[in-house]
């Protein structure tokens, strides 16, 4: 059974085909956030802070951090992002930047074993961000994609995936330790993109058995209500055999669907987490959450 | 392809493995509903009518009848009820009843070609539904349960299915015309159901090339929020090949959730269903449900 151990000082995920599915949260981006990048450049990490502890309280088991500001001393930025996020929340993180001398900012003060996000089959890439998971026995985001770009064919992807998968193997980093993105691509665009992925992610699964994960909401990129088709895209994708995803877990829905898909996929014994989260019957109209703690103390007036 | 045509006199359904799921209304049925059964045992179908008109609002392609109440006229009733519901609805009807005759009764007075429910493997059931089924050119729902009742394995329930299939053949009744009920299990009580049934829908789709259906809510059976659970899993089912199933479309957020399961399945052609549907993105908060004519209603207004 494939197990990739990320953690933190006080905590340890299990990413596994025998787990709850693992949500990342993929708030903490600078990307598209221009109020958040203006502050980040600045020195103020307070929107950081308490993005990190809203995605926590929401569901969220893991923490994605990535602070690519066009014009910006990136890797002290992103250092300083994992800092303060770290002395906040204790879930363990990803460490996400294209940019290896921010990603080698990132491992050196990260403490405990990270999720580095992310590594392509560029030959460049990977010898480049293959040899600093390795120095910091960390794990890898493998994305599969390579020189080439992006293969709308789901056969190349599986290629190419296999590729990162055995170049790591040389650099000592073992399977179980690269997490495979097979690219969710916008079905807005692609009819197949939803078919490809969960054709890939059962390939991924049960011919290289590495666990898998994406940027989930890339799916409904485009399209209206895009909430409602990233809620049904995660069950699909866990019922295909995915394990994790990068994810906004404030989203309306989202952190229930996964938890509902655990219970189906047979990964939450005895429905244990789903009964503690979900126990009191929604009203008539509610907008039932995954926020723990809003559900425990409603609990109790109960 | 496997194709299952279904018809009304107004309206042609095909379930099928390359057509949008085909969701089976399931609220026309008296079992643990007293004032219903009452009502239909006095010859009152006001309730059944306004039931029938609501499903199909909500979404439903077809609608399921049953007329089981203990120590009525059962198979009068289900012909009158079946009379009625296609009076005030142009969708085909699945004619629903454990007693032979009730489903000879029901099949004289259908106009169109119905859906059968049910036959199981037992041989004096085959026996009495299968030629019925011949003689009035409908399709049947086969349920995998033999006289030695439901196995919890799966290699059993395929066989079971197979065996039904092969009988049906016998009649004279094609392979696509026999809609296979893998038999949902709830989920609270066996933990492994879930995965039990999208392995068997994977099965019974790639080596027998059947459609399949199953009652939905039993997945949740006993368990809290029933909802949520029932909204991942329809979703789970249609990613593992799923064609139809038997559904409450007037629950919330399950007929979106199998709309948006269509468009990740890649059977809603451009989105073009989903973007009738919910174009305008759904307010903060509002909970958003499949109700064609209060959406369209919606949009003008916007």
């Amino acid at each position: 059974m494939t197990h990739t151990l990320i953690s933190s000082p006080q905590k340890e995920v299990v990413i596994g085909f025998d787990r709850p599915f693992t949500m990342i949260g993929e708030r903490i981006n600078p990307t598209g956030r221009k109020i958040l990048a203006a502050e980040m450049k600045q020195g103020d990490y307070s929107r950081v802070e308490a993005d990190a502890i809203a995605q926590v309280q929401a569901g969220a088991q893991m923490l994605d951090v990535n602070a690519g500001i066009p014009l910006a001393d990136e890797p002290a930025i992103l250092a300083e992002a994992i800092r303060r996020v770290q002395a906040v929340v204790d879930v363990p993180l990803c460490i996400d930047s294209s940019i290896i001398e921010a990603l080698e900012a990132g491992l050196a003060v990260y403490q405990g074993r990270p999720l580095v996000n992310s590594t392509t089959a560029e030959e460049e890439v990977m010898e480049r961000v293959l040899p600093l998971v390795k120095k910091y026995d960390a794990a890898v985001v493998a994305i599969s994609n390579d020189e080439t770009g992006i293969s709308e064919d789901p056969d190349v992807r599986f290629e190419i995936a296999k590729r990162i998968v055995e170049r790591a193997q040389d650099y000592g980093i073992k399977p179980q330790d690269v997490v495979v993105d097979p690219l969710v691509m916008p079905i807005g665009a692609i009819g197949q993109a939803g078919q490809q992925v969960f054709q890939l992610v059962r390939r991924l699964r049960e011919e290289l058995k590495v666990n898998t994960t994406c940027g989930a909401s890339n799916i409904s990129f485009g399209i209206p209500s895009r909430h409602g088709i990233n809620n049904a895209f995660l069950p699909m994708a866990i019922a295909s055999g995915m394990t994790s995803a990068i994810v906004n877990p404030l989203h309306e829905g989202l952190v229930k669907s996964v938890h509902a898909a655990d219970v189906l996929a047979g990964n939450d014994s005895n429905c244990e987490n789903w009964i503690s989260h979900y126990r009191e019957p929604p009203k008539e109209g509610e907008a039932a959450g995954g926020n723990r703690s809003a559900r425990r103390s409603r609990r109790r007036r109960a």
